[in-house]
This record gives C-alpha cells, sequence and structure tokens, in this order.
C-alpha cells in the first residue's frame, strides 16, 4: 500500500509529545522478536505477559459474566460430580466452580445495567461505583454516610487509570501559561498529555540520595520558578508509590503537599495505582491524609497493578473529593467531567466488573477465600524477592546505585559511569541487544539534567533473572569501562 | 462530601462542547428511573440494554478466554455427555461447548500476546490486525498481498470507534482556523471533538427530502464558505450508513467525495460502524471505492452496531490508506498515530479479541456455524420489522414526515409542526415525561436552521413499542395541536 503524496500540517504538540515507555527502544525490541530473538520485557509493568497468573477468583467470575448461560449449567456439573465420582474423573483435574463464585456472578448479572454487552452509563455502573466508595471508606476509616465518606457520583470507571488523567488535564489546562507540576522522575504519561493539552510542565525535584524525599520547601521553588516564567500552576501530579522510583511517601510528606495545594489554590493530582505494591511498608492515600481539608483532589486507582495485574482488562477508577467549579460557571468539575466521559459513552464493561471484584475480595471463609489469600501473598512475595535479587546484582556493576526502599514495580538505578559521550539512551539500547532486556532509559522519565538512570520492571520469572543478570553485570562492567 | 470553595478557570472548549445523545434528556430520564418510572432508553444505539442477546458463539469463546483453565474441562465435560446419557441429563440444557470452539479458543491463546489480562501492543495484537485485514480484502475484493491488500501495520484497534475519531481530529486539528466537514446532521462525537480540539467545525447539507442525498456541488458549497471564513478544511467526515438519518450512499456519491477530498489536499474520514445495517441495500466501502486514487482514507469499524451489538466491549478498529505525512517532517500519520495510541498503552484486550470473532465468523459446516446465522438475521430482520412499524406510527402523526430507506439503527423524522415557542427539545423532553420514551432532539445533531426533528433508536422488543406506539401518536396529536 503506498503513502500519500500529501503533505500536511499537524498538531506540534502530538508531533513533539514523547512516550518513551513504548518509545524507540521497545520498538527496536519488537523488530528483534521479529527476528526471532528472545526479548525480556522489563519496559513496561505488564506482570501476565512475563508468565504472572492470573487470580483464579476473578477470571472465574468474568467467565461467567460473558456466557451468563453457563450459570445454570455449571449448578448441574456440580450436582453430578457430587452424586458421581465417575464424573468426577472425567471432568479432571480442573474441578468445579464454586457456589460463590456462582451465586456472585448471578447477583452481579441481576444488577441493573450489568451486562457486558450493553453501554453502561458515562461514569460506569452505579453498583460498582458504590463498591468503590465503600472499598475506598473501608481503606481510610472513613464513617459510611459521614463527611468523609466516598461518594459514587464522584467516582468515575474509566479505561485504566490513563483515561481519568486525560479527563482532568485537559479540562484545567487553557493554554501553555497554564503549568502542572510533576515530580521529575515522572511517569510519561502526564508528560505526554500536559503537552498534548498544550500546556506546561512545571518539575519538581524529590532527592534521589535519600530515597526520592521531597518537602514542602522543594514545592515553593519549583512554584516560584514557574510563577517568574508567568506560568499559572494548576495542579500538582502525585505518584505514590512512585514511578519510575518506587519511593512510598510517609504521612508528613502527604500532609505537606495537601496544604502546599491548598494555600496556593491548586488541585492535587494522586496517582495510587501502586497502593498495593508496598512490600511491608505502610501506604498512606491522599484521600485519608485529606480530611476534611478544603482541597481538591483527584485519585486515580487501578486494576492493572497491585497483584492484580490484570493490564488488558483496562479497568480504573478516579475519585474526586471537594470538586472545584469552573470559573465564571456554576458547574462543578464533577459535571464537566462526566460530560468528557460521555463523549466516550462509557469505559469498556469487563473493565468495569473487574474493578468490582478488585474492591471487592472474597470474605474470609467463602469458598475462594484460601486460594485467593494465597495466591495474591505469593505474586507479592515474588515480586519482592525479584526486586532484591536485582538490587544485589546492581551491587556488582560498577557504580551503579539504586535509592530508596522498594515500591511499585519498578527499580531505577542510577548509572554513575558511562562512557564518553554516551547516555542512557545508547546504554539501554546496548543492553537489549546484547541481552535481550527491555528497559527504559531514565531521559524518558525527565531525570535531573546530568544523571544517567534506566527503569526496570522487576517482573521477569525468577529463573530468567537467574540466567540474564549475570549477562547484564558482565555486559555492564565491559560497556562503562570500555 | 462538600463542594471546593475553589473556582478554577477551565479549557473553554470543553466547556462549551455538547454531547446531546448522553445529554439533559437521558439524564432527566435517569432521574426518571431513580423515582421508579419506566423509561425505554432509545436515545443510544445500545441493543442489548433493550433486551438484544449476544450472539452465542462470540460469548462462548470469550468466556473461555477469561478462563482458559475451562477448555480442558470441557473437553472432559463433552467425553463424559456423550459416554454417559445421565451426565448428560444433569448438566442440562445448556448442551455442551463444541469442538470447534474449544478449538478456537486454544488456538487463539496459542497466539503470541493473546492474554486478556495483558498490554498488547499499542496498535493492538497482530493475530486480531491480520484478521482484520483479511476481512477488508474479502469485503471489498482486494487481491490479498496485491496492491490494495489492507495492511496490518495501517490497522489500528481501538476502544470503540471514538478513540480513533479522537486520535486523526487531534493530529489534524492545529487550532481554530482549521475546518473539518461534517455532515448535517452528524453524530456528536465529532462536533463534540473537533470542539475539545480547538477546531472550527463546517457543515455541509445532505438534502433530506431527497432521502439525505449530496453530491459535489453542496460538498464545494459548503468549502468555499469556510474559505471565504478564513478556514483552512483538513478533512472531511462521512458517516455511512448515515447517523443520525440512515442513509446509505451509493457509489457515485462516494466517489465524489473522494474525488473531492483529492483535488482538495485534505483527508477523508469514514465512519462506517453501521455497514451491517443496510437492510437489503448495497454497502459499499470507502476503501474499496477508493481504488488506487491518491488520498488519505481513515476509516472506522466497530463491535457495538452491525448484528453483533457488543456496545460494552469497546471494541473497534481504525484503517488508514495512503496515510499522509506531517508537514515538516518525514514522518507517516500512522506513526505519529502509533505514538498516541501509546500513551493510553493499548485498546481494551477482550474488545481486541471480539473485533477478532467479528472479523472471522464461523465458517459454513462448522459445529457454530448454523445457530450464528440463525441469530445474525433473526436480529436484522428484527430490527428492520421494528424500524416499519415506527414508520407505519409516523403516518398516524400530524405532519411528521420521515424521509430516505431505513439504514442504521435510526429513524430521524421531521416534525413539521410545534406549538408556537416550543422546539424539538421541549417536545423530546415532554415525550419523556408523558410516555418514557427517550429520544434526542434533532438539534442536538446540529439540524438545518428552521428544522425540527428527533432520533430515536429502532431498538426497542416489538411488544414494547406495540405497547408506547399508541400512546407516543395520542401524546403528538395533542401536544402539537395544543
Amino acid at each position: 500500500m503506498s503513502v500519500s503524496e500529501l503533505k500536511i500540517p499537524v498538531n506540534q504538540n502530538i508531533l513533539e509529545m514523547e512516550y518513551a515507555v513504548r518509545g524507540p527502544i521497545p520498538i527496536r525490541a519488537a523488530e528483534l522478536r521479529k527476528q526471532g530473538k528472545q526479548t525480556i520485557p522489563c519496559n513496561i509493568g505488564n506482570p501476565q505477559a512475563l508468565g504472572q497468573d492470573p487470580i483464579a477468583f476473578y477470571r472465574q467470575v468474568l467467565s461467567l459474566l460473558e456466557d451468563p448461560s453457563r450459570i445454570e449449567r455449571e449448578r448441574g456439573i456440580n450436582r453430578l460430580m457430587s452424586q458421581d465420582p465417575e464424573a468426577q474423573a472425567a471432568i479432571g483435574e480442573a474441578g468445579s466452580i464454586s457456589g460463590y463464585v456462582l451465586d456472585l456472578a448471578e447477583k452481579i448479572l441481576s444488577t441493573h445495567g450489568a451486562n457486558v454487552g450493553a453501554y453502561s452509563e458515562s461514569n460506569g455502573l452505579f453498583f460498582v461505583r458504590e463498591a468503590v466508595a465503600n472499598f475506598i471508606n473501608e481503606r481510610d476509616g472513613f464513617d459510611p454516610g459521614g463527611p468523609l465518606s466516598a461518594d459514587p457520583e464522584r467516582i468515575f470507571l474509566t479505561d485504566g487509570a490513563s483515561e481519568g488523567a486525560r479527563h482532568i488535564l485537559q479540562l484545567l489546562i487553557t493554554g501553555p501559561g497554564d503549568g502542572i507540576m510533576v515530580p521529575i522522575p515522572q511517569y510519561p504519561l502526564y508528560s505526554a498529555t500536559i503537552r498534548a493539552c498544550d500546556g506546561t510542565q512545571v518539575n519538581y525535584y524529590p532527592d534521589e540520595e535519600t530515597g526520592w524525599v521531597f518537602d514542602r520547601g522543594i514545592l515553593e521553588e519549583s512554584l516560584e520558578t514557574a510563577k517568574k516564567d508567568g506560568i499559572t500552576v494548576k495542579a500538582i501530579v502525585v505518584i505514590n508509590p512512585g514511578n519510575p522510583t518506587g519511593a512510598i511517601l510517609d504521612r508528613k510528606t502527604i500532609d505537606e503537599v495537601i496544604d502546599f495545594a491548598g494555600d496556593n489554590g491548586i488541585v492535587v493530582i494522586a496517582d495510587e495505582v501502586y497502593q498495593e505494591n508496598v512490600y511491608g511498608a505502610e501506604f498512606v492515600s491522599f484521600a485519608k491524609a485529606l480530611g476534611d481539608r478544603d482541597v481538591p483532589l483527584v485519585s486515580f486507582h487501578s486494576v492493572s497493578k497491585g497483584f492484580y495485574g490484570e493490564c488488558g482488562h483496562r479497568g480504573g477508577y478516579m475519585e474526586l473529593r471537594n470538586p472545584p467549579t469552573a470559573a465564571g460557571t456554576d458547574l462543578s468539575f464533577r459535571d464537566i467531567i462526566f460530560k468528557q466521559a460521555s463523549v466516550a459513552l462509557c469505559s469498556n464493561l469487563v473493565g468495569q466488573l473487574m474493578v468490582y471484584l478488585m474492591v471487592s475480595p472474597p470474605p474470609e471463609g467463602s469458598e475462594p477465600y484460601a486460594l485467593y489469600v494465597q495466591e495474591r501473598d505469593a505474586i507479592l512475595q515474588e515480586l519482592e524477592d525479584k526486586a532484591t535479587m536485582l538490587r544485589e546484582g546492581f551491587k556488582q556493576m560498577d557504580s551503579v546505585e539504586c535509592f530508596g526502599r522498594t515500591g511499585a514495580m519498578y527499580l531505577f538505578p542510577r548509572l554513575g559511569k558511562l562512557p564518553e559521550g554516551t547516555n542512557d539512551f545508547d546504554y539501554c539500547m546496548a543492553l537489549l541487544e546484547e541481552t535481550g532486556l527491555t528497559t527504559v532509559n531514565g531521559a524518558g522519565f525527565g531525570q535531573k539534567e546530568g544523571t544517567h538512570h534506566l527503569r526496570i520492571a522487576f517482573l521477569p520469572p525468577k529463573e530468567m533473572i537467574e540466567e540474564v543478570l549475570p549477562r547484564w553485570i558482565q555486559f555492564h562492567n565491559e560497556y562503562v569501562n570500555r
């Protein structure tokens, strides 16, 4: 097929927007795969692509929701199996679908609108938003119905967390004079979306060597610089646990962010999709820390991360607290975001129902409970173990340091030594060619001037890490000393 | 929960953007439902919300893809049932999952990346894009591998068709001086997205009384008017079959659009999501009519419409032909759209796999074939019958006329008579309050000045139409003559 000879002027923001997580390095990896070379996709937090098994409970329920006629059929099979040992043998090890799962699927399907084949309301199925509200109340200790209780009408179900970020940034940004504060390094969803919306990215710099800690002084400094440049800061993005750094914020830092935002009349955008990936540390949500302070807060969660790892289902939610009003109108951000969500009709229904399952785990004592807990704990333990294996490897790499404790699904080691004239992009490309390991170079996350890093998702199976790590160490020590 | 006292300046384009399909009338309907009143949601093409059953084949396969462990189990059940009549009785009427379906699910799952829990490549799973290319080649009679053969690398899998429209419009529009031609009336996805992207909507007017026909003269007129206003037209949107009109374009009109676009150096955006909803008429795709002419074409298809009706799965695709180059660069639109798609990571995987099933129906002679054909034909026949019932009703309504033949899922009758000082919004609101029928008024689609219409999706079950139609006729004749 031909390319047209037509040359058409296009939106410069789209042209210049960058998204390194799926940029030149992963594109090169795809080429290598086509040539038959094995690659290890650590450029992205995509656990099931690296062999992580899904939680059985989720999939059993979703499978029934896709084909509701199966519910009665499975009940028949269960009756037969309980009566007939031959049937049990024939049906095999896969065993039966528990009564709890069958009842749950039936209950979901009897709820208004719960049909994977139908559009839902623009903000998502009501009963799912209600379940999300209950989850937040329970997580954060809010009294249901009390003044801090989560409100299903201020929850939006979204295709992953990215969609929510797009809505709020598109609404806030009126032009290049509007700035959004982002931590450096940051997840490039934010830089790309700010750029696509014609806004200005305002960087703030957590301190690497103290474990990516920051305080109000660092935020004020960044705000002052922006003001001097004539930029009006509209919001601050915080990613907790951090991506790419894995840093986990303590209560004091979160409080400082909220007070900073309140004092300066800006919105807090809290990306909390890694809230389950804390490996023993405490996760404090922005909603909990916010309490009754009158600061607008938008927070995200997703089915893609945690121990769920259901990236392909593209489920997520966004919660608004203290939504502001659009200047010159009496319209709340909630109502405007509802309209934005309407244009895309609704997020995918299977993803919405996966959000329901994420926030409604099987209760203690129910049939699926024991396996669910076992799978959950095993996944989280294995993630932590794999991070530790990689960290041990870094110690054998010349001038590599990895600061802070383990969080999220990533390590972000600093490359203290590189051959003259090369940068971390060159390093990651060479690493890919040499070992198949696909990572993202630090510049893709907007690292601090003069530093070099890479981000690696600690997701490959242990045996794969054991196999590739020595090759990486060897590559590294040769490359940086060549 | 409180609303913040903060007032924040927001993006005016988002503030002013309108989306009537989910605007004030459906919002009022939702309120009525909460009060316990029955409403009939004909404001949107959402067949399964009105009782249309899904195609069994699709759901059987998707159900297995959600829970792959079931495949071996179902084979065990099939063996048991074939040997043991008691087992057959116990498992019940729902019967067995055919070997064809089990083999297909197994084949899909053995394909690289086909895992509903994992992100795919940004443009979607390769094997699905390949299947879409085969579908286009077969539909349009292109020689696979020949010069017109569809190219999987120029196909993007998207969350419904809306996402593709957003990407191309966002890329094309550089500011208010850029115009996009849209038919009036039009589907408000286009007006809303053009507005969100800060572009200018340039209307062209198919002729209602001849069945919404248009010709090159009408297009040139619209282009000339835009030029006089200083607008650079970048693209023309064509919806075929039409939404909201149902109009089906003939080959001559399509050829004229393509020549018009070619002569003026603009992109054709062809929304073909209703290509199966032609009720005996011939559907000619823009790709087929394009042939080897060097005109950039972007076309959309979706799993939400046709006889599939799988709206909730949010699956769709976009095909590019003759992608232009971005001025001042050597970047093809294909590569820039790939980057845009990357920022949202990928469309949902179940939707992608539903696209695969849409373009890969069970072949003649396979076990699911007979039922598939029966379900497909019954759905399309019933849609046509229901449109006819409504058209018959219009004849009993004072001064209502509905032009053109039946296409898509909508009728767009003209209200020739309304009480002084009222408009079609007032009419649709009153119709909702009186009968529960939820429609969208013509102004929501940008109808021609001085005319009044409504759009109704002809989706409710026949018994429901039989029940509500007399009440609508009575309401109508009283309302317009009050």
